[in-house]
């Protein structure tokens, strides 16, 4: 896959004087239309992104290229396509893509005790993290997701993983006040927490984190211990805040106050956290997640598929919130991909402001690129195409029917484009998919781990039977 | 691609005595997964589908198949693949592909005064219509849908095209109180469909309808003519109730009623009718609709973008309404796949009505496949697989990382499986799509047409601001 070519060669008129050698690049992607999601919405209808190393060197139109005199390792050439930020899926659970479809169309309650938490006890252990993440990752490389914020169990395996793949994630390890697969008890789930974060804290592609589940699981004096854990390590919070009405039922019984106030009294809010769904808040809520600069992350399938309700997305957009997009996890959405998400997002809020001019489709994009980097706390790094950034992006098809005509862009990518319109992928500079061929997995290896997994799953239901 | 094979050759322990030659069949589709939608709502682990002419012939469990000694003309092999009833999409405006995007996130009234409108009167004709029909019909052919609802202008050359590519689908032929682009007055128009209804009246494909627009845009009168003209050709209804609360208003102030019965006070409903949207309607509206054997369409992307509102689906489902899903025009969804639309509806319900018990999976494939046949009354016909219907069905992949694991193969249809995991395609017996290779229309042709009318179309409006 790997070729030496000259980006621009000599000019066709040669010239008497030895020409310069031209600076070496470590890719080339050429001929496309770029949409960058910069700070002026740039969009270049015929252009290139030199990379060198795991950053974007330089971005611009094909007609200056030629002076650039790059000598490219690599090459992508993109005519006719679209290069966009790589799509930030900022809340999932990735292993849970093993338990996909094992129980749909239930009460919360039910779902979780009668499914998902016997489904955990019985099948849960480092390998079935490691399979589940990798049918995950795949999952995600199709549809076009670069970067991953992940709350579960095992996350050193879960880092391992996306390390080997060549993703980049914010995996926060579960911390709960209740025994769960990897660990039993709060002190084990801390120092587990502790190594994974040493091992990892300066990995270009892992930001290690701590995932207290959520505020009617770990109490009080545990969530004040994990907010000076993450001070200590200078880590994100990956939490669930302000889910379902129970929780504010919960919160409003035990603490006299909704989840979020609760949290902003004992300290725990900061721009550390990562805070999933965010469905149950009213506009003083809104105020203090502003104020304390916390990421929210919208999960509108997954939010309507357990009917949990509708997180005032456009209110928060008004006040100027940090908010990215999330999936959830396959066993509650049921797939990762981002695209249907942003497509749902954009729809139901205008619906419900009964107002279709409301999250309109290039919101709707940024909310899955630049939106989602602000939500996790990375927008210097990530979600926008620009010189001196992580090399993140993907090449996307243009061909298909649903994707003919083409007037707008952003409600193309928004309102029509599909996870299998994404062709190359390539996340801190390196390619990760190539023509639909993903270049750091074994697709056929993983998905047959993943239907082997399907097979132990089922039967341990079928044994409880007995 | 056709060739002759044994479907099932001579028993393995050959017999001294010479065989009965088998019964000749034209295709045989084997080793699927067979999800039939029939009143049991049998699933077939193992089976096969026996074609004929126009109809499926047999259909069972391979273990059955032997003793059948079928000669096949033509063969699939669906190992490791479902075999569904083609989806249904019981509301659209076909050559509307053409304007994917055109314009989004607005107010209804500026969406189709500034846009829309203008956008039809200055490129809609004969020519524009079968370029759009035909970029419609590949988008429908990859994704799974072999019968459609139609409505829109020059629906005689909708049906040559539909006809050609070999899909089956009831045309409506708009009428409406102004002039638009194929009818310039009310008496032109009802002329144009006689001559179309005569022409397709008796096809295996084709069915013709007549479409009134809506209740506020066809006079009291003209909809009683209608009525007449459909009995009198026995012919169906295609039209939109209840769409916008706008609607409402509109029959409140002009005929002292709501639409729904408004239309039934004028003798309009009955089982010929197929209404699309049905929205803004009250218990007494649902128990006018049932008891007429109104077929229902429900469009929820559509409803959710313009922010129309939410059809009581949950109500109308109880009352045992005839309901299918439509995706509305691809300039108000922006895509023609079902398979999104059945995983809104599903959603959308659980969320609306604060249940996630509601619009089960199943129920929402049945509204893509045997309840929209219920809905444009043609179950008789089509919507499940059972010997003697229409051999009307598609081959689904089971391969793509978001289709593993599988637990549930309604939840599989419903939440998991997308518009890119259809892969052969039959109707009417015959096979419009193998391998995700289209064979009865030239995709490559197809799609540099509607390039070239996508600048056609821009260049309509930039001419217009000169």
């Amino acid at each position: 896959m790997v070729f030496l070519v000259m980006a621009i060669g000599l000019s066709a008129c040669s010239q008497p004087e030895i020409e310069k050698p031209g600076e070496t690049i470590d890719l080339l992607i050429s001929n496309g239309t770029i949409v960058t999601m910069d700070a002026e919405w740039r969009v270049i209808r015929n252009g290139y992104i030199a990379v060198r190393g795991d950053r974007i060197l330089a971005i611009g139109e094909m007609q200056d290229l030629e002076k650039r005199r790059y000598i490219a390792v690599t090459k992508i050439d993109a005519r006719e396509r679209l290069i966009v930020p790589g799509l930030i899926n900022a809340h999932t659970h990735i292993p849970m893509t093993l338990f996909r479809g094992i129980a749909d169309d239930l009460r919360l309650q039910e779902w979780l005790e009668k499914y998902i938490f016997p489904a955990e006890a019985m099948n849960v252990d480092r390998d079935f993290v490691v399979a589940g993440t990798r049918l995950g990752l795949i999952e995600m490389i199709h549809g076009g997701t670069t970067t991953y914020v992940d709350m579960y169990y095992f996350e050193d395996a879960i880092a391992e993983e996306t390390r080997h793949a060549g993703l980049r994630a914010v995996l926060g390890e579960t911390v709960i006040d209740f025994p769960v697969a990897d660990n039993k008890t709060w002190e084990e789930a801390i120092a587990y927490t502790e190594r994974f974060v040493k091992k990892w804290k300066n990995d270009s592609l892992i930001t290690p984190a701590i995932a207290p589940h959520a505020p009617y699981t770990v109490s009080t004096g545990h969530l004040e211990e994990v907010s000076l854990f993450a001070k200590k390590h200078d880590i994100p919070i990956v939490t669930h805040i302000a889910e379902a009405s129970t929780e504010t039922a919960f919160t409003r019984k035990n603490f006299k106050a909704g989840p979020v106030s609760y949290l902003d009294r004992i300290g725990f809010l900061s721009d550390r956290v990562i805070a999933a769904h965010v469905v149950h808040v009213d506009d003083s809520d809104i105020a203090i997640l502003k104020n304390r600069g916390v990421g929210v992350v919208h999960c509108p399938q997954s939010n309507m598929k357990l009917s949990s309700g509708v997180s005032p997305v456009n209110r928060m957009l008004i006040a100027n919130i940090r908010i990215g997009l999330g999936t959830d996890s396959a066993s509650s959405n049921n797939d990762l991909s981002l695209w249907e998400e942003m497509d749902t997002a954009a729809k139901l809020h205008k619906l419900i402001n009964q107002d279709p001019t409301v999250l309109n489709a290039r919101q709707a994009f940024s909310m899955a690129t630049i939106g989602g980097a602000r939500a996790i706390h990375r927008e210097k790094e990530i979600g926008s195409l620009e010189s001196g950034k992580k090399a993140d992006f993907i090449v996307l098809d243009t061909d298909a029917p649903h994707l003919i005509p083409r007037y707008n862009i952003y409600s193309h990518l928004v309102y029509a484009t599909k996870a299998s319109d994404v062709r190359d992928m390539v996340v801190n500079g390196r390619i990760l998919m190539r023509d639909r061929n993903l270049l750091t997995l074994s697709e056929f290896e993983v998905k047959n781990a993943a239907r082997r997994y399907q097979m132990r799953v089922a039967d341990s239901f079928k044994n409880r039977e007995k």
